[in-house]
Parts: C-alpha cells; structure tokens; sequence
C-alpha cells in the first residue's frame, strides 16, 4: 500500500523538477507536490521567469528559467517535460545523455525519426522515459482494455473513438506550440488504437474546420474510426466503442461528473461534462505514480518512447493524407 | 383527425397492392390492412404460390404471382413494391407506365441510372413515387431535422452515423438480392446525411468482414462520418450526432423500448436493443400514412425517386472505393 | 394475428358505446373506431349536447345525451363508461343489469361497498367487467410483472412507485368530479401493488399540498411506498421500483419518448417526459383490446370489478389516515 | 491553494489521532497519513493489539491500546473517534475534556441526550467538533444543496431518499455495536433531510426484515420519505430526489463509477455500483480537510454535535414506531 509514501523521508523520495509550467506543466507540479508517493518535487523551470518563480512560490521548491540548471541538480533524478511540443524531443535526449530518467508530455516531439531516436537514447541508458498518453490509466479505459485482453469481446471488427474539444487550446496560431491537430490530439487516439486493438497498417485522414476524421485499418483486419474536433461547445469528450464479434463495449459514454439531473417544464437538464483536467483527474495523478514506480522498481513504464514514436508516424500519415 | 378513416367506405378507399411477400413486404401488407386510414388493400403478390396464397388468406384479399395481375386489376390504384432490390427500378418503371402510383422499399434497384429513371418514368406520368426511407418518419429524427432547421445546431462540422445490425438479413450470398452492404445499409444513411446535411461532394469507404466506414464529405463543407456492420451481437442500432457550432445532437442514443433496468449482484442489465421493426414500427406505419395522403392530395412525397437516385450513386461511389 | 380484424365485416362486431366524452373518453372512442379489431364504435354519449354531437360527427357514428339510449340500443352488446367517477358504480351496475358488458374508467365510483355491488352484478348476469387500470398493460410494467412471476426477484422486500401529474387535471374543485388524490390517483397505485406483490395488510397515508405518501405493508411481509403529487412542473411520471431477495427492478425510470439529447454550453438537455395518454398509448389501446376479446371469448379480463373493489378499499383506508 | 500543504514543516501540522481501527477507521488514517494538508497522523488506537500495530506500522505512526494514551500524547491535538457508535458520546466528551479538537463518526452515540451533552461539551470549552455525515461532502449532493439554496426547486414538496446496502456491515448481532437500522443508517438520511430542507416535525418509521420505510414532515410543510434496506443485492446506493415547485432535482441516480458498458446478446450490462468507500471517496477525505481547516482557522465545522443530536432525536422517534 503507498499510503505511506508521505512519510518517507525526503532523501528517500525521488527528487523531479518539471520543465514547462503551462497548464499541464502546473498540474503536474502540483500532483508531485502531494498525490504521488515516493516522489519529491524539487524544481521547476520556466523560460518566463514570473512564471517560474510564482509557481515555485506556490509549492515551496526552487525554480530557474534554464533547463540546464534542472540539468545539473544533484537533487533531481528525474524530469516532467512540458514544454512546447516541438520541444519535446530534444528535451528527452538532453535529460536521458544527462542521466535522467524523463517522463515527456504527448506527443513526444513532432518528428517521428526524432521521437524514436530520443526513446533509442533513453534505452541505451538504461533510464526510463515514459509519455503523457493519460489515457492509459483512466479507470473506464483500463477496464475496457481489461475486458477486451479477457476475450470478453472477441474479435475486434471496429473501434470507434470521439475525442473532442470544446475549443483549441490557445488562441492564435497553434502550429507553433502544439503542432497539427493529428500530433496534438488524435495522437492520444492513435495510441489507444494501437493499445486496445493493435498495429495500425493504414491511416486515412480528413479535416475540415477544425475538425476531422481519420480512419485506421489495423494488421488484424479490423476497422477503426476516429471524429476530433476543437469546436464541440458542449465540452471536452472522450469515449470509445469497441465492436466485437462476441459483444460491444461502450467507454466513457456517461463522464458526467456532477450527478444531478434537473427536472423542468422545459426539459431535463444535465450539467456539461468535465474538462479534461478533471475528467482524467486520477489519470493524470496515476500515470505520475506509475512513472516514480517504474524509476524506483527498474521496471518499464507502460507506455514509453516506442509508442510515442508509433503514435507520431500515424499522425505523420493523417498529416499526409490532408497536405 | 385521421381517425375516421377506418369508416371510410371501402370504395372511397385507395386500393394497394403489395409485390413481394418476403418480412418487409408482409410488414406493410399488416400495415396497409388496419393502420393506413383511406388505403384498403387490395392485392398481394409474390412468385412463390403458398406465400402469396398464405398471405391474402391470412388478410383476406385477392393474391396471384404475377406482377401483371396487380398492373390490371382496376381495384389497384398504388403499388407497394417490396420485391428482390435488382428488380425495383424496373418494377416501378412498369408500374408508372400502367399509371400506378408506386411505394418502392429502398433502394430503388442497384443502379443510379435506372433509378434515375424509374424517378423521371413516374414524373412524367404525373404520378407519385415514394422511397422506403422509413427513418425519415422516425420521430426522434423528425425531431432532430426540426431542430437541425430551426437553427438550433448552428453550421453542421460533423455529422455520425451508427447503423449496425445483429447479422446478415439471410444467410447465404446476399448479393444477388440485397446488392453490396453499401447498397443495402449504408444507403439509409447516405440518405440520412442528404436530408439532415445537405449534398454530399466525396465519398470514402472502407470495408472489412461485414462492416464498412464511409467518410463523406458534404458541400457546404462539413464533414460526415458511417459506421456499419452486419454483425453487432447486441442487435439492431440505429442512431446519430450532430454536431454543430452552437450545439451538438445525439438522436436515438437510448433506443432500448423494454425500459426495465435488472439490478443484481453481477450488474445491472438492459435488454438489448429492439430490432428494426420494432423500433421503426411507427416510421414503417406512417411513411405509408404519407404515402397515402400524398396519392389523395396530390402532393409530392417527403422522400422521392431522385432522393433514391441520389442515395444509390452515393453507394456507387462508396463501391467503386473497395473494388 | 389480429390484423384482419378491421376487414370484419360490421355486423360480426362488437357494438360498443362511449359514455362520459372527456379527455379520456374520447380517447377511447378514437380507439375504438380504428384500433381495436372486432370493435365497432356504435354510439357516444354525453350530457352536454354540442361536445357528444361534435365527438359523433369526428367519427361517424350515433350519439345521444341519454345512458338509456346506450342501453336500448340494439346495436350496442358493451358500454365504455368514462363519466364523472362518482357515476361509475351506478352506471356499472344499471349497464349489467340491461346485459351489457362493461369496461368502466378507474375508478369504479368512490365507494368501495358500491363497487363490490357492481362487480357482483355483472359476475351474476354472467357479463364481463373490466376496469381502467392501463397499467397493467404496459409494456414496462407487464416485462417487470413476468420477470417477478418469473423468480427472477425474489422475495419482494420493498416496491416503490413514483407517480405524478404535472398539475391537477382540471381547475376547481375535483372532488365532486374525482375524489380524493387517493381515489383517483394512488388507486392505480394500489392496484399495480396488488398485481406486482400481492394483498395489503396495512395502508398508513400523508398528504400536504397536492402531494401524498403512502406506506403498504403486504400479507406477505414485504413493505411498500407510494409518492404522488400533483404538482410535479416537469410532467407525468410513472415509475416504479421492485426490490427483492435476488434482484431489483426499475421499470420506467427513462420514460422520455423523444430520443434527442441537445449538448449546448450549458449543459445537456432531454425533452421533458411524455404525458399519459402518450406514455400510456399502447396501454390505452390494448386494455381495451383485451376486453374486446374476453367480450368474444367468454373469459374474464385480467383486472375485473374485485380489483377495482380492492383498490377502493385501500384508498378509503388512505382517505381516513389524512381525515 | 492547499497542494502545499504536505510541504509544511511537521511540526506546523495538526497532530491527530485515530481511535477505533475498523474500516472506516482506517480509512480515516490513511486519509490523514496523506491526503489531509495540515493534518499528521500522530497515533492510531485500538483495543485490540494486533490491528493497532499492524496500522501503526503500514502507516510509519506511534499506536497504543488505550485511549487515555492519546488523550496525553502532546503531539495529538485532534482526535478522530471511529469506536463502536455506544461509545462515542462519552469518547467524544472525554476528549474534550482533555482539551483536543474531535472528529466523531457517525452516529453521535445512541443516546440524543448524550449526544447533546457531548456537543455542549466541546463548545463550551471552544474546542471543534465535527460529526462524520459524509454526505455533506459529496460533490453531487453539495451541487444540489447549492441549487436548492438558489432557489431554483422553489419551496420543497417532496424529498425522497433511497439509502441502501448491499448487505448488514457485520454478521451476527449488530445492536451492541451500531445501534438500531435507524440510528446507524437513517442518520445520515436524517441529517440529509434536516440540511437540504429543514426541520422535521414529525418521524413516522416502517420496518420488515432489514428494510425500513421512514416518512417525514418537515416544519415547512413539505414531506419526506426515506427507503433503507440492508439487503439490496446490488449494491451501495444512495440517491434523492428533491420535488419543488419551481423543478426537480434528482442527485445520484446514475452513481456507476466505472463508465463501460457491455452490449451482448443478451443484453445492455454495466457494473454495479461503487460501494461506500470508493462512491463516498472524495467526501470521505473532504470532511477532513474540512475538520482540519476549521481547527486551523478556529471556524465552526459545517455540521457539528447539534446536527449530530437533531439527528439522533428522529432515529429515536422513528425507534420508538417500530418498537
């Protein structure tokens, strides 16, 4: 039980310091700071230094605004990338050759040949590197993926995945920060793809306003269809289904967290669902649990640079098909 | 209020006869027998003696296995076509030319251009042709198209189909019957996305062991999405999305008639989902009811021969894209 | 199969005569004049001269001011009686003793000595009398009924109902026209607890506002609870839960007819429930087919004049508790 | 933001001791071990040996046998009573007595007056004592008080409470340790009722075979009834509804943690639903941060000894009508 881990003593826990405090890097932080056992949140770094200094005013820990300081910090065993998305791989090679174990925001850089060298240099060093696809550590997933690995579904013949946004996740030009739609958010897609079902022998892909439609044929045989858009002013959604030939498993379909139902002469009316920082709220603490383990243990996260690298080639492939 | 109608006397009645006596056929024969105010059938036709002989006994109306009877019996003043799907186009066609109005089950034949012109045989002739596109009658999508107009949903980006069924409708090669599963299923839904969206420009479709994706995308930009199978253990699923730029609709999301829930110490358990006939039964009834009151007046039925047309070369397009 | 029946030819059918045109009245002579096979409508009645002749002229059919016109005329072998409540007991019994059959409108009269009388004399004069207790034909309900019958429940430990109206049914003083909430709404209660559990021991009522919960304890040990109001602003609702030793039911906890769900920035939206006579159309016509075929046949319809008695007694047991 | 809170200095945070190391004792341990910023297990407590050092070592804490123990430990400044329920007023008082802060489980004792004295206990030395009604906690029935208090119900008609297991907590006798169904289960409905609608005039209470039927009238008039069984084989449940004239609020009614649901052949299945600790889970920890804040901050718990006695008064009526 890890119920204990807050009592370790500090030099005991493994020291992180987390790079980039955008929003997913602040969250971040913050879990280090109290939800994962065994870790020690021991600096943060931001290029922008209010940033930097305010949120580690916040969590009580040192701050720089260089990646190098976190670097050469005795006190830091592993490293949180959250940088910018174009960033991200060489990020990973730099901290891996400086003897860190890395656990690195989706998608792993937006270059597949590079995604797959910085797993490669991770590897050789014998250091662990693990992405952000927080999705394999949501409950609902996790007890699909159970049931499909139980036969409880039999033969896939499709997987269908909705995975919307209510809008993009900054004004302004995104390519930039984030990269395409596909290596920003149908990489998670891809991923659970390949997770749920298997290799993926062919992706086609289509876009329109901010919204698309890539459809997968794995090496099995079975069919997969993906709908993303950034304009679902309902809000954040994710759910899957997957189709079988011995029953159908419906994922997600409910994730409405607040459970009161409004009863009125106009209708019935239910809140929005959650943004995806409460939806995956556990998600994203677990996959932060899971990562320390596999530092402390030795053992192999269960979703690394190899599958970064994969899911990054289908979004290369989406990217393609719409050029 | 139709409910006189039953009083009608029966030579104030529409006389129908029904051609082809497989469960469809016989569906709208029950259907034309008591649930259709001013239709009074008339006729029942199919090559194989017993069941046209078991049916008119079972209805009390006059039978025969050839199609040319129905064409001469003066009593027939409208046709219910519900024979093999090959033979449509030609039977309407003949039948416009013997001056009946014609009811024919989708699709109209297996060939655009013959549809096309079984559609301009019947306006020529001054006649009404309508096409069994029952799920325009269904009321969950009524309401939706309601809404869809009223501006309720904004400008449409996406719009997704799920159309699955619990296996093959025969065993066998459904071929020669049925035509391809794009022809058959996806046809449906090609008119579905004509009606709630508008025009589809491209078609893309994948195909594997009984189940399909279709990407549509439509001219006024958005894009559109299918799914279908012929093998969904659970049964019978028919249901939509619609999402827009001011809000977003789910039609038939719940579709389960029986509203029993079973809680036990294993789950809680639904019954699945009820078949077509039973979860279209009032779509089934009142595309006749239309069809009716559209022979009485004169008006042009909601879902017509060039509808037909438009719906088979969209399945044209999605056969020439697994050839 | 009864499609045929609507080709009987008029004089094999049975005459029946509406008495009482309210709402629920002229809902079953709507019925009754296309959708119950082996019935013919033969005549209406009301008091009030304008709404029994305009009901007539709608369906074609006779029509007078007087119940002893019903009784006289040849034409009519069974009544349907829908006037005030406080009628019905006598109207019952002067309709037995003319050799009519009777389906009488929930419930029979406000006294539940009256209504014993009514059912006696009926069962003397060997007609059928069946009473207005719809529920016991609707599908949710008959699917629960068979599965209890069926052990798939158990011992029942607690049934509990939820029934509401969005408003009373008219403005003004209803007792004269409807009884007590317990007379006229609960009775269906009651029945539907005798029917799902069996007899009732004890009834221990409370009331305020429009609004009553009343407390069974069963013969068998098991504990029921009852919730009306008649002020629930979002609609109708008819559910119910049967919690046993193996299993619990939830029959008709969905209930929404329209199967449309509006995902807007503010939150997801479903249409309010449907009202009775939508919720219950199936139900409304089917009780009345069944009595129309125990008329034919001879047998006793599922829920007669004892059933009706018994639910009396058991609102005049809540009436006294709220005395 | 209180993330930082396990960054404080030991000897900053409030030294806590849990006395009773049943289930939920322990749950309350490993809550304070880690999940309560400002809060540090100090000591765990039981009569029994081998649970208090088994706890005492998982969780890194000092243990004892002997509550006096923790009323002299310097570094307990809380104290979290989680003993059999006929302990706890007397625990409760003893504790304030020796000056510490208390967290007491529900119920407050068995005694209303006890339970009183216990409260004016605490208060009158300005200590804090806070009562284990989780429910107050939950994050759906908060959303629904919030609303209530906005006005948006209007005044309340109805409440209705379904409150049940799946079997008793412990075989064998459970009066010597919990009470009677009413005090160890209705409690928490009791005190639901007192804070989402007021108080309550009157208790009528129903009991067969582990299954109670208790129904309220509040001072405002509205009504109120509460379903408790001990034997739903299905599972946890707890749910509301809140009737009001303006709307209807339903809280709980869905309560499925795991969001996968299974489409076979025979039929729609989801798991059943979570049982107290992992449905409660949030509101378990949050009523503890609560505690700690308001020993903190010196502000009085949002629901203390008077709720606790108010609650204890309506389990005693409600005894009292089944005894």
């Amino acid at each position: 039980m890890a119920a204990a881990g807050a009592l370790l003593e500090p030099w005991r826990m493994i020291g992180v310091a987390v790079v980039g405090l955008g929003g997913i890097g602040r969250l971040h932080a913050r879990n280090l700071a109290r939800e994962v056992p065994g870790a020690r949140l021991a600096r943060v770094v931001d290029p922008i230094t209010e940033l930097a200094e305010a949120t580690a005013r916040d969590l009580d820990v040192s701050w720089s605004t260089s990646y190098d300081d976190a670097l050469s910090d005795p006190d830091v065993a592993a490293l949180v990338i959250a940088a910018p998305s174009p960033l991200h791989a060489e990020l990973v090679e730099r901290g891996s050759k400086a003897g860190r174990h890395v656990f690195c925001e989706k998608p792993l850089g937006l270059d597949a040949d590079l995604a797959g060298r910085a797993a490669a240099s991770a590897r050789e060093s014998g250091l662990r590197l693990q992405v952000g696809f927080q999705r394999r550590f949501d409950p609902d997933f996790l007890a699909a993926k159970e049931r499909i690995d139980g036969g409880e579904v039999g033969s896939v013949r499709l997987l269908r995945i909705t995975h919307r946004n209510r809008r993009p996740p900054h004004t302004g030009d995104l390519g930039p920060r984030l990269g395409s739609l596909f290596a920003d958010m149908t990489v998670h897609d891809f991923d659970t793809a390949r997770w749920l079902v298997g290799e993926v022998a062919e992706v086609t892909a289509f876009e329109a306003a901010r919204t698309a439609v890539v459809v997968l044929r794995f090496e099995n045989g079975a069919l997969g269809v993906v709908d993303n858009t950034r304009s679902a002013v309902y809000g954040f959604d994710c759910s899957a289904e997957v189709i079988g030939s011995a029953s159908t498993l419906r994922v997600g379909a409910r994730q409405w967290p607040v459970d009161v139902e409004r009863l009125t002469a106009d209708g019935v009316v239910s809140d929005p669902p959650a943004d995806h920082t409460r939806r995956h709220e556990t998600a994203y603490r677990d996959e932060l649990r899971h990562f320390v383990e596999c530092v402390e243990s030795g053992s192999e996260p269960a979703v690394g640079g190899d599958d970064a690298a994969a899911a990054l080639r289908l979004a290369s492939a989406a990217e393609r098909c719409v050029a």
